[in-house]
């Protein structure tokens, strides 16, 4: 069987229904549970519905836990008879610390399996939906076009991008004035946005599988880089970018463990519970890239980062921004404070690197949040969806 | 009679109804049709109705000419038996180019007169509403709480802060990249926004009565600070900052005459049609409060500063930014470029000039227009109104 995009886009601008739209939410919504655990894995939420009505639902809420379809199965006792089944992410097809999903959906022979997103994951990608097919179930799949699809992208973007990219999704957080400072030259940076908008960074640390600082910020504010004010059982991974291996055992963001990027060999001992990752580019820089693979290999999805001038420019420079949330405080800080990006100007402005916008939000106190997205990152992913199941079912 | 503030917010909150904010809404309509030319006078809009049917309808086109009320009272013959007229702005009580319109009104006798602003002009305000109520006629004037109150100081902004502050309201244009930067050091400043932005730039110059630069940009950009891309018949007054005179007479904002406010004495001849102002300050610089004194003496209500970081520094420090209009772009221009503003560093975040964040709007291409309004000037204006009121009937 041949997926190709128009194939995908053909099946499902005839099959997807207002009311397959509403159950399609809602396993999103269910799936949004597993924000601030599900990692490594994705955030699945599925939806089971006979003649209108719910029989089953269920959201995965950790690795090693039992996935969303199962749960929502087990709730109408695996009997899916003329049952609808809703899920964000196509079903799993190989066996992993669970066995896989789309067999025993098929086995419980449901009418109609509705996907919002197939999976990337080479040992999934068409192969769930080719198991359902194959087995006589229609199976739907939402076209990339929809903002269904998108938002079903949206929340598992990280874990997309790990398995088109090999690398994970790099968020930039920024907090700065209107006039775009970050911090005062004396150095200081605290309280430029209000608190609302400090509270929600810290939704931002929750959903994050790591948090990126650079040795500047870590020596000049000391920042813990913990989740606060949100509630949640995992803190992300802490990963400082140390060139020079500077850092002092005693900084705060070491504590409970942290892993170092530089570009010195790692040395016999650092800090208690600190890994040293030796990672030099050809200019005895470390390696943004190189960095940003190592972490997709061990798993980590979505990297904010929360970084001076310097680290923001290079990950910049570097082509490996794909998110910017600024946080913009309607005060001015004027030329002499610090500003965003330590990055080589552009020759012109037509070749100045350029985002989409994708969310403006008033936060109160003056303050916005601007989402900026990488223009192309988002079509690549999209892409790479499509490929993967393309190459798959070839 | 004293009109307190408390008085007016009593006399308005039990008599402004759903049907009268729709009138009044309507004579704001009607006044912003004369946006671009009413300049020196206020925008004003007046509808008369009599059982809910309109009956008159005017709006104040230029000086010299028929005022708003005179307008709509001539459609109805100046029958106003039992009619509610509705005006955005106090009737006026003094003889001026034209007869004042409160006697008329009063002699024309409408059951009511429903008012969103007083005037502040010390010719008019209070004496207008006096004026009508001695006659018998109700009066209804709108609180200052009200979001209409509001709209209407909005549509007058500069003519009330030329009456109340004796200068006028000073706006702001930047355009800058998501990381507040306006031009690359090379001085490539151009197209950093979209069309739509550049567009709606326009318009903001057609409403305003003068656009003020910098011999800097001037000598860099050499703009010609004229209304372009939006119909008006009326192009704002060009008005150059320029300390040392070191302008040349070949500047495309001089064709057509120009004001340059220097710091050195006025010279025999600097170039046509251009007037040139001496105004140092002790330092030696143009004294820019002094600046916005003559232009309020001259009529001039609505300033727009499109400016480089030093003016720009220079009215920030000052205190005379009462509004900052920014077209974000989201492009990156780094480090090296630009910034907005060449002013003192605040020694804590916390003693930044602060604003307050009035509107929000993405215009396409990812740019965003955002407007930021001075914290007290809008208060200023508002009791300024109120206490010109109460002074003069006391
Ligand atoms: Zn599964
Ligand atoms: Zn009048």
């Amino acid at each position: 069987m041949r997926l190709s995009n128009g194939w995908v886009r053909q099946a499902v601008s005839e099959a997807v229904s207002a009311v397959d739209r509403r159950w399609l939410v809602r396993a999103l919504t269910l799936a949004e549970n597993g924000l601030f655990t599900a990692t490594p894995n994705p955030r699945v939420g599925c939806v089971i519905c006979r003649s209108g009505r719910v029989i089953g639902e269920g959201w995965h809420r950790a690795a090693g836990e039992a996935h969303a379809e199962i749960i929502a199965m087990r709730q109408c006792d695996n009997n899916l008879r003329d049952a609808d089944v809703y899920v964000n992410l196509e079903p799993c097809a190989h066996e992993g610390r669970t066995p896989p999903c789309a067999p025993l959906l098929a086995a419980a022979r449901p009418a109609r399996v509705v996907i919002a997103t197939l999976d990337p994951n080479p040992t999934v990608s068409g192969k769930g939906v080719a198991l359902l097919r194959d087995a006589g179930i229609d199976v739907v799949v939402v076209p990339p076009s929809d903002i269904i699809f998108q938002q079903a992208l949206a929340l598992n973007i990280g874990f997309v991008s790990r398995m088109v990219r090999k690398r994970p999704w790099l968020q930039l957080k920024i907090a700065a004035t209107l006039d775009g400072k970050t911090a005062l030259s004396s150095g200081l940076s605290r309280w430029i946005s209000g608190e609302r908008a400090r509270i929600d960074a810290h939704y931002l640390r929750a959903r994050s599988c790591a948090i990126l600082t650079g040795i500047g910020t870590a020596q000049a504010d000391d920042p813990q880089l913990t989740v606060r004010h949100v509630h949640t059982p995992r803190q992300p991974q802490r990963i400082l970018v140390d060139r020079h291996l500077q850092a002092t055992s005693t900084l705060r963001l070491f504590a409970g463990g942290a892993i170092v990027a530089s570009a010195q060999s790692v040395p016999d001992f650092f800090a208690d519970g600190v890994e040293v990752l030796s990672l030099p580019d050809s200019s005895g820089r470390v390696d943004l890239l190189q960095l940003m693979c190592e972490l997709s290999a061990r798993g980590i999805n979505e990297v904010l980062v929360e970084a001076g001038r310097r680290l923001s420019g290079a990950l910049l420079a570097a082509g490996l921004v794909d998110e910017i949330v600024l946080y913009q405080a309607p005060r001015v800080f004027g030329d002499s404070a610090f500003s965003m990006f330590d990055a080589p100007a552009p020759s012109t402005p037509a070749e100045a690197p350029t985002f989409a916008l994708r969310q403006i939000e008033p936060l109160g106190d003056g303050d916005i949040k601007i989402i900026y997205d990488s223009l192309t990152a988002q079509q690549q992913l999209t892409a790479g969806i499509i490929d993967a199941a393309t190459a798959k079912n070839a």
